[in-house]
């Protein structure tokens, strides 16, 4: 079975909004091993739309609508995949009732244009939608399907989650399984080498997706609806945290924070921050997580030299010898935070994001990242600039994430670690 | 003219990425008043994109490819396009020369793939890549016009900006100029009534895309090149500025952080920030603006009770009475801040982002937030939350935007403020 996807809006075409369902529906179809061959993009008109379908009909066996089930005289989607697969569009009074309810429940009523959102192809299954009123439904014809969704995120997101996935499945033996490492500190090409022989594996796929400074590993293969047994995904699973070690900083999480914040939690620590170039950026990762005042009390935005020296106690002498880009004033700066926030983990970024650096200085990407873990402490000097303008988000991000991951090597002990020798 | 748009790679029917291009190439045209009809995105298959190319050939006069210039046998693109349009590929000096000189400036050398990248289609434009190896070019034959672009997105914005709209514009008089104003504080459907006349307007074009939080407005018109005149622009700009007042805060810019930091430096005053829920996130957008350093020195993440008493010294017997979310201790966080800094102006915020907020408490989304210009102060109460799951995020930024807009309406001295009174 190929598959296709067409998402119907003209403010799509006039870039008034981005086609993120496309990616969303691909990766789903993906995961379950249908091939997706072709995305369309066409706008809210009847002839273009029942050109792109007919076509669309003739090259594939599955076609994915998104948008136009709306009330409006716009939304022409049912319509016009009902007519081209030759089937009458009749009210669906289950469907119906729910918009009741849906308006009810908002204390609103549904307007007449609302019962066109019941009308659905005869003989069609129906994804009755819990977010919305237009529901989805999926229809076959001479062997081809075709499946509309309503276009609103909100409403299409679980639709496809919760019914369509499942319902393509239907017929199967097998439901797709997938699990999600990320690794933080080994490149993409470094890491498609280390699991070159992995990667090439059909049963179940891995695939790596670059992200800024980090990658992520996708773990997928199919599970036995009857007995399902993840053995063969669970092994390559722990294949790949073995190869890449502490590398790997967590599965089915998405960042180096959420990996951080119950670690802490786990060790009764708590984390103060003193943030120089990043500005609260590692403040503002670490509060994301729900749960993180448990952990996190105390973050110092130490933006100017005075403020180091007065909130932080750097030495005014070594700012001015060393400059507030140096090892010495991150030291300081983290025993500095460490002490004014009695935290028993203190993390410390300094650094020089750019545009510019000032003048007879590192250049821009220079950082410096002090972590305390009680008296001990770990140093490191980062040049994260290429050289390209315009790095200065790039560099900020890089710092945070190079900070929370030292915090996490230090809660977790990595023995490769090499601590200040002043701290041992 | 009307025009398609065709993406290929197969990372894309993946849902590995997003299709972003299609966004921004159908937004630059729909500015320069070129309409496309259609979005595809196709694999890296020659024979699928061979026939897609013919069918966009067949319904649109200009067909914009991009990806699959790159130096691999996956990347196809001009192959098939010059295939599909019976010309032959050649090899372009310039181009070679371009990339020689890339790969030496980096101290590396071209391998023979790349020579690849030099065909292009005969009788092409090209356009010179300076942020990449591979030219793009567009080629015209029996009325149809084909444009390729590379595929990553700091090759292709360049180009399109610098070379492709201009050349697509190239027999016109007219070029196409757009302003952008930013609104905080009129929702969407209010901001759409209240310029109802000028959005159904035609020269210049008004739209309006709604933010999270703001509203953008775009203005765009049509200028004579020989007689540049921007006068209609200015006119309807000018208008909608006078009819948002305040509430418009910057043109041609994206954030309000991009409004304050100016602000401030014009007024020669410093910003201290104490943020409880955003945990740092008010500080990061500050420090995003480059030149930030002159005018932001402090913040402070006070994510407990404890460290706003010890910290900011916000009296403790308040904390048991008014808890941490409340106007006193916004107050009190605010001038503590303003203290410890020494900082002419200075914002405080805290209350709940939620998922939870503790029991007998004020729901989540209530927020206080506190700004002193001087010894001037306003203080607000808002409330964020919808009742929905899944909004901390949303809460925290919101709560961010009106902490900047508010410091943005104290600076200057917006007649609508309600002062504290302890602070008259």
């Amino acid at each position: 079975m190929n598959c296709e996807l067409i998402a119907v809006g003209s403010e799509i075409l006039l870039g008034n909004i981005l086609n993120t369902h496309a990616q969303f529906l691909s990766e789903m179809l993906a995961n379950a091993g249908i091939p997706v061959y072709y995305h369309t993009a066409v706008g809210d008109n009847p002839d273009r739309l029942r050109a792109v379908a007919k076509l669309a009909f003739s090259r594939s066996d599955l076609v994915i609508f998104s948008g136009g089930l709306g009330p409006t005289t716009d939304d022409i989607t049912a319509e016009a995949v009902a007519d081209v697969l030759g089937l009458p569009l009749i009210p669906d009074e289950r469907a119906w009732e729910e918009i009741l309810s849906y308006f009810h429940m908002r204390g609103r009523t549904p307007t007449e244009n609302n019962q066109k959102q019941c009308l659905v192809p005869k003989g069609a299954d129906i994804f009755y939608n819990a977010h919305g009123t237009a529901p989805g439904f999926a229809v076959t014809v001479n062997g081809k399907t075709a499946v509309c969704l309503p276009g609103p995120p909100r409403e299409l997101v679980p639709m496809v989650r919760e019914q369509l996935m499942p319902y393509l499945m239907r017929e199967s033996n097998l439901r797709f399984q997938s699990e999600t490492l990320m690794v933080f500190g080994i490149g993409e090409p470094a890491l498609e080498l280390m699991l070159a022989d992995l990667v090439t594996g059909t049963d179940p796929t891995v695939a790596l997706y670059a992200k800024d400074g980090e990658v992520q590993v996708r773990v997928t293969g199919a599970v036995d609806r009857e007995r399902p047994d993840d053995a063969k995904i669970r092994a390559v699973v722990d294949e790949i945290k073995r190869r890449t070690g502490i590398c790997c900083y967590g599965q089915n999480i998405d960042s180096l924070e959420q990996a951080v914040v119950p670690l802490l939690a786990q060790q009764g620590k708590h984390l103060a921050l003193a943030e120089s170039l990043t500005g609260g950026m590692i403040g503002k990762r670490i509060t994301s997580v729900p749960g993180s005042s448990k952990v996190f009390e105390c973050g110092v935005i130490s933006y100017s030299d005075r403020i180091k020296h007065e909130l932080l106690g750097v030495r005014e002498e070594d700012l001015a010898r060393y400059s507030a880009v140096s090892a010495v004033v991150a030291k300081q700066m983290a025993s500095g935070v460490q002490k004014l926030s009695g935290a028993e983990v203190a993390a410390a970024v300094t650094g020089f994001a750019g545009p510019a650096s000032p003048e007879d200085t590192a250049p821009v990407g220079t950082v410096f990242v002090c972590v305390r873990n009680g008296d001990r402490q770990v140093t490191r000097e980062l040049h994260l600039g290429h050289g390209h303008g315009d790095e200065r988000d790039y560099i900020r991000r890089l710092t945070a994430m190079h900070a929370l991951d030292l915090v996490r090597r230090m809660l977790l002990a990595d023995p490769d670690l090499e601590y200040d020798e002043e701290s041992l």
